[in-house]
């Protein structure tokens, strides 16, 4: 059965991820996009979800790759309507929000799946499974990238709920909440602020571990040249190194999986099948420790950052 | 049935509220206390958790009165023990710790209840009562006291997980959030640091209320003289006043309820409750909301805080 879907949000993301998974995918059909300054050749383009709505009853599942800032209150309207919906990470501005969305889809009996899309990369689930049968002693994550070539002009994510490097750290953390078998949880945070923003350049994090394995990330959007996106782990049983950002697994020096990167057809795979099954994924654990990492962290004010 | 209850952290919340409200209620013994600079006259008192859990296992519960930084790992080493937990608020220095601790209880099939006292207010569940069956319009928390009288010489509260001005603002959130029919989320916050802590001095918070009521809280610990803990609330059928963190109640002008505070005896009674039933209470909406204040939150800079 082939579900009819909306895409709101037509930026780059969109372009570059959503609109090729959706394309690749037999039980999707791309029926109609919002936005206000875009759209897609061939496909019906809405300005506002409002008409969208009100025009196209029959269109069951509205997809959401807009900021964090205005995606509850779309997600409201497409929830009350009984569309299923998902939601590009992260899945909010607030935890409250996410619980009030997650609680708003079991009462009108639809789908909503917040989607971590690096927790979706080939290598993971492989990365899951070695690690399962192991005693972890230390997990690293180093995620430095360039906030400038990676989120040019993109003034959103220095606002208040924009998350700042927490964005892409975010999919670190996603990635980490998926491959331990229980919780952790964030025991020491250092945020960096420039002096002239909202939200932070940098971060540091420890995390308690109930076993005691050392477990610490380093998030930091000031990285010129070499761009690192890496998960070290060190077991009893071996070492693994999950690197560019969940695409290639190395275990124990030996490379495991490189080069393929599924994880929009994955997440679009596995919205079609909570839709299916009438079942709804609002896992917050990333979102959480990021949470945890502003109420327990410590502040420095760093220099301005323009682009 | 009576329940053997050892209280840890015998600070001046121990002495002034704990310890009368144990004695008073018949369901409870006070067999011991865990403090390394403090006891009770004709308690045995412990100098470390573990040495209690060693000598003392006929005890069923252990109740936490320490600061929220070390709360976790004595929260987990009693429901490892078996002991029901009952914990001060706030529950722990993140939201994450606070989800595991009662994942473990679960799975170690003992009670937990982290208590918010203000929310136990002989006040409260009058103005729930009252509310319900009105459409609220606006929602104001002024909570404005003076730290220097109310928290004398506690660093605690200005390092990393110590809340700040949210330790006492939480209590007004615990009492909106029991009050309120449904819930709502942080939409706005400004958070104001002295320059030489790591906590918050004041803050302002907006929330967006799925019915539109207009809501707000003010948060703010340099107030001298008048001290105040009101939420002022205006529905289209009256309006009500709640005073003195609870303790007074007025109802279109009219006094309804006041002088009264049965917060921690009314605390041991549900906790007595849960024991029975075997059942749990880790509301964390309070605590959620005080997160979203945080990571959505401006900051800014203000003069330094000096007991």
């Amino acid at each position: 059965m082939v579900e009819k879907l909306a895409l709101v949000g037509i930026g780059k993301i969109a372009r570059d991820q959503h609109i090729p998974a959706i394309s690749g995918n037999p039980n999707w059909s791309l029926e109609a996009t919002v936005s206000r300054h875009a759209s897609v050749d061939g496909v019906a383009s809405f300005e506002t979800l409002e008409a969208l709505l009100e025009e196209r009853p029959d269109i069951s599942t509205i997809s959401l790759a807009i900021p964090p800032q205005p995606r509850f209150s779309y997600a409201e309207a497409a929830l009350k309507a009984g569309k299923h919906v998902m939601l590009e990470k992260p899945p909010g501005q607030s935890l409250a929000e996410c619980f009030a969305l997650e609680a708003l889809a079991r009462e009108m009996d639809v789908s909503i799946f917040a989607t971590w899309h690096s927790r979706f990369a080939d290598c993971v689930p492989h990365l899951k499974s070695w690690l399962s049968s192991r005693e972890l002693k230390r997990l690293a994550i180093v995620w430095k990238e360039d906030v400038r070539h990676w989120h040019p002009g993109q003034e959103w994510i220095w606002e208040p709920g924009g998350m700042g490097v927490f964005d892409p750290g975010i999919n670190a953390l996603s990635i980490m909440t998926e491959i331990l078998p229980h919780a952790v949880h964030v025991c020491e945070a250092m945020l960096e602020y420039p002096e002239n923003r909202a939200t932070p350049i940098a971060a540091k994090l420890k995390f308690t571990d109930p076993n005691g394995a050392e477990m610490t990330a380093v998030f930091d959007w000031r990285q010129e040249g070499l761009q690192t996106w890496d998960i070290e782990i060190e077991t009893t049983d071996g070492d693994a190194r999950l690197s560019l950002g969940g695409e290639k697994l190395e275990i124990n020096g030996e490379l495991i999986k490189s080069g393929s990167n599924n994880e929009y057809p994955n997440l679009y795979a596995r919205m079609s099948e909570l839709v299916r099954n009438g079942a709804s994924d609002m896992d917050m654990s990333p979102f959480i420790h990021v949470c945890d990492a502003y109420s327990l962290g410590r502040r420095i004010t760093t220099s301005p950052f323009e682009y």
